[in-house]
């Protein structure tokens, strides 16, 4: 059974992200070291003792549409109760709405912990917490007195409603339409797909947020509007109305993720009322839609960055388990009596390692990326431009690494059961059906690919990004200087996976300078995923460098085994990205 | 729909393995050209227009236990009778028993077609061949001429029963045990599990062949006996005689392969019969039976390597299809109107060529280990120990690397779907679930590399490795030599990973000699990976010499590919071999 890392987390939050630092220059106003050890503390309890035993039945039970209600597994309405009562919902959201206003460091962290008890259940939160981002930078005072408090409350859930069956990575072709109504308010027809947590009853009212174009909206992006579609109106006094003209029609039957409801929605059929069309409310403004989706759209990446490392954490928890307790044949310099645990052989050895390093190196982009964030949040001027630009940088590198890393480490877990992990029994298994979503959705990784180097690369000229190679290449230099035995080649690989990092980055702003996207486009992916392994490779750096004399044996060797063993992939991936281009292009005949 | 890929099948066999040198070399007797085709052709159409349209029925009905009766999906009945009618469970059975003698490169090839239509319907067949190949090499004449012939027509199914509770890879500490009558007979007690399709209706009778351990045997793996323990007694003259003491408990709840029923069998608890105790018969000599499975351990694990191929095959097809048809945004260049096909994307074209280059480079690695199990039968002395110790060699190689793209090309599948690839619908997903048992049964991946490693690369002192890389090498002086332009840089990339895997080698060799089995244990995966990317891209670049017209541009150009991206990985892995070792002892401390 998972139990939550909190030592980990803490250390990777202060030491490696920036956390500790942040609090001491008194950035993060007056939260203290205590009230972050205090939480993650009690998010660890929660997530361990609360969440976790309810995830397998999630999975074997998954949500259900009976009669037109969709059923969430056996006890995860009073599991979604007590986790609203422990106040995990606010977080982050602003006091002005009943929110804690804590960094988003600590809700990233509280949402590794839930997610790795059960991805699905904690899907749920995670969209509402979306729609309150959304709404909190968007909304009008009127709909933010109406709705936040309950939002943020938990009290009740919120949900994105981007996706059509012809509208998924390129939501400029959606059609779902909405039309103006004279006392300002809008009707919404249309049908949605894919709407994580669309329905259920685990709350009184479910507050939809829904991308629609309106009768007169210039085409493409440019023509799209956000609007809150609740499924029960509001009356003045707070209680509820009647019911909106929105239903889920059908669940989809997934490889994953099952206790969570993934939903078709349809808007304005007619099915309820007493005429057809779903009332909204407009959010920001018409034809916006766009924009006030892409102010949360980081969060909602990073969000699901954690899915990843959360998957990878419970997988290499419950793998590492496993090879302690299964004996089976003898392994090299083995001198016990009988059978040997197998994580004595070095293969299975292999496999918990590189699991702990993707795990923790994933774990460590995707904190620090939530620090710039924070940081952005609480600068100005040039400081706030710069951290902004950093967690712009950072977040497709954290979506996509992390989310790779959570199908790969959870598939090693299984390697590790051998038979037991290809039957549904240790729940080795559930991990990995669970993960396979997380590249796929918020921006296949693909699109995060597309996004790090046409966006993001040329931010400030291309200097943000070599400035923080610059950074990088500092940690090289201080693994160089400590001197610790324990390094070993750290400081000659990790120095080499930088150099890589920044031949591939400089080709790739030049390409884009020649206005040669096609070329840069066809090693997207392998450099995100080198820039997510140098990371990788710095960050476990820089928490071996850390002061602390507690299990610094322990962090120098995953280090080192990350620099020896997994930065040797970097060369490759430049390589692919420097010189890939050509062949590829070659390679499309083979589909004409 | 998956359709069988007969041209490339064919190309494949023809020019890569090396079936047409040895039909005009007169090595396969009197098989012809023509016949070659027509069955290929033949089985083609079977598993395109018979196995295939009931491969998603088989997944989503799956196998069930139903009061003591296991029932396959529907349609599967007559589908493994029409089957068994077209004489495709005999191909390379004795014709003393029936069966028609065949190479085994045209088996594995009918086996990757029937793999790509249900993975799950051709695992049964899968084991029937295994026991006919285990009894015809170590039954009695009585045995013999009692089972084979039925066995060989498929009018009775064959299972292999080895795995217990604490017996997986080490069968060495199993507990089912037999005990001997005075007619020479025995009877057999234990459980066994994981017994791929222990227990059905399809056939009137099923022949386990079960190892067991007698009363006076040694321990460990010298003291296993091999017996055929029939579902139903034979009477003498053939007719079915009583129920046998033996059945299936329970069905595993698994992640993929649902049609396939994975059987927990009892024996001898005393259901059935007078006394307990099923009757079994001695095949081979008491405790020899690990031996006895040795013998067909090749041919089971290249089965399963089949089985990675027609996965990846299946979703390529799947991938590329969608790909065409699925519309979203604009690609670079697009000039036609509307959104791009999705396969324009740069991303998604590279996912694309990725899994034809891995999915033709396990193809030719496996269908290439089979001619050498076909030329070691039909050569004499050292030639029959040359490719004897060549499909020793392969083996291993051929089972992971083959299986490893399995999972890796149906989870890119998955990837190209988008939203589409997580649910059900698409058929993308099953693939993806079915690939995965694939590198952990008969033999983990892990432990094809250690044998790789340890038993396979010191044959004839390191001699025959080091022989066959200079085969290698002379398609890369090849490449160089023919002055193709649409070979790129493939040359000089193909020399490099060859030099590659020569230093990984000669690294290991040199350990192994030093006694350092540890280290080199240590680099087995990665070296075996080594191993099969350079064998896909030597493979890939024969295929593209051949003097063939039809075609060529295409193969030059995936040929290119393969060495200008997925070839810049072996320098990674050969670092990890040969400088891995240290950091990962070094990191056990992870886990103290």
């Amino acid at each position: 059974m998972y139990k939550a890392p909190v030592e980990d987390i803490a250390f990777t939050l202060n030491h490696v992200a920036g956390l500790k630092q942040a609090l001491g220059e008194g950035k993060l106003g007056d939260l203290s070291d205590d009230l972050v050890d205090a939480i993650l503390l009690e998010a660890g309890r929660f997530a361990s003792d609360a969440v976790a035993p309810l995830g397998d039945i999630g999975d074997k039970q998954g949500a259900r549409l009976v009669d037109g209600k969709v059923e969430v597994p056996p006890g995860w309405d009073k599991l979604y109760r007590d986790w609203a009562a422990g106040g995990w919902n606010s977080l982050t959201a602003s006091p002005d709405f009943g929110g804690q206003g804590l960094p988003h460091m600590l809700n990233v962290a509280a949402l590794e912990m839930w997610n790795a008890g059960s991805m699905a259940f904690a899907l749920g939160p995670t969209l509402t917490m979306g729609a309150v981002d959304a709404l909190t930078a968007h909304g009008s005072d009127a709909l933010k007195q109406i709705y936040l408090p309950k939002m943020v409350s938990g009290e009740w859930m919120g949900t994105m409603n981007l996706t059509e069956p012809h509208a998924g990575s390129d939501l400029g072709v959606m059609k779902s339409r909405a039309e103006r109504r004279d006392d300002g308010t809008y009707r919404i027809f249309g049908q949605k797909i894919y709407i994580t947590w669309g329905e259920h009853e685990v709350t009184d009212n479910i507050i939809h947020l829904v991308l629609a174009r309106l009768p007169d909206a210039p085409a493409g992006t440019r023509g799209i509007s956000l609007f809150l579609v609740p499924k029960y109106l509001v009356n003045e006094d707070g209680s509820l109305g009647a019911r909106n003209d929105l239903y889920c029609h059908s669940l989809e039957h997934k490889i994953g993720i099952h206790g969570s409801p993934t939903c078709t929605m349809i808007y304005g059929d007619g099915k309820f009322g007493s005429e057809p069309g779903a009332i909204g409310y407009l959010v920001g403004e018409e034809n916006r839609g766009l924009a006030c989706m892409f102010t949360m759209m980081n969060n909602a990446r990073l969000a699901v960055g954690m899915q990843g490392v959360a998957i990878a954490e419970a997988a290499t928890q419950k793998a590492i388990q496993y090879a302690k307790d299964r004996t089976q044949g003898k392994a090299p310099g083995w001198t016990g009596s009988g059978m040997s645990p197998i994580i004595e052989h070095p293969d299975v050895a292999r496999m918990l390692v590189t699991m702990k390093a993707l795990t923790q190196g994933s774990r460590a982009i995707c904190y620090s990326c939530a620090h710039a964030t924070d940081m952005s949040h609480h600068a100005e001027g040039d400081e706030a431009r710069h951290w902004a630009e950093r967690a712009a940088l950072l977040t497709p590198i954290a979506k996509s690494f992390a989310t790779d890393a959570g199908v790969d480490v959870s598939s090693l877990g299984i390697q590790v059961h051998g038979g037991m992990g290809f039957i549904e029994e240790t729940g080795a298994a559930r991990l990995w059906r669970d993960s396979r979503i997380a590249p796929i959705y918020e921006g296949t990784n693909g699109i995060q690919a597309a996004d790090l180097v046409t966006r993001k690369l040329p931010l400030s000229d291309g200097k943000h990004v070599r400035g923080f190679i610059g950074e990088l290449k500092q940690i090289a230099e201080q693994v160089r200087g400590s001197n610790l035995e324990g390094f070993g080649e750290t400081a000659d690989r990790l120095a080499a996976s930088l150099a890589d990092l920044e031949q591939a980055t400089d080709w790739l702003l030049e390409r884009l300078a020649a206005g040669d996207s096609a070329s840069a486009l066809s090693g997207a992916t392998p450099y995100q995923r080198l820039f997510g392994l140098a990371l990788t490779g710095a960050y476990l750096a820089k928490a071996a460098l850390a002061e602390e004399e507690h299990g610094r044996d322990k962090r120098l060797s995953l280090c080192r085994f990350t620099a020896e063993n997994l930065l040797a992939e970097t060369v490759a991936l430049k390589d692919r990205v420097i010189s890939g281009a050509e062949s590829l292009k070659a390679a499309r005949a083979l589909f004409a």
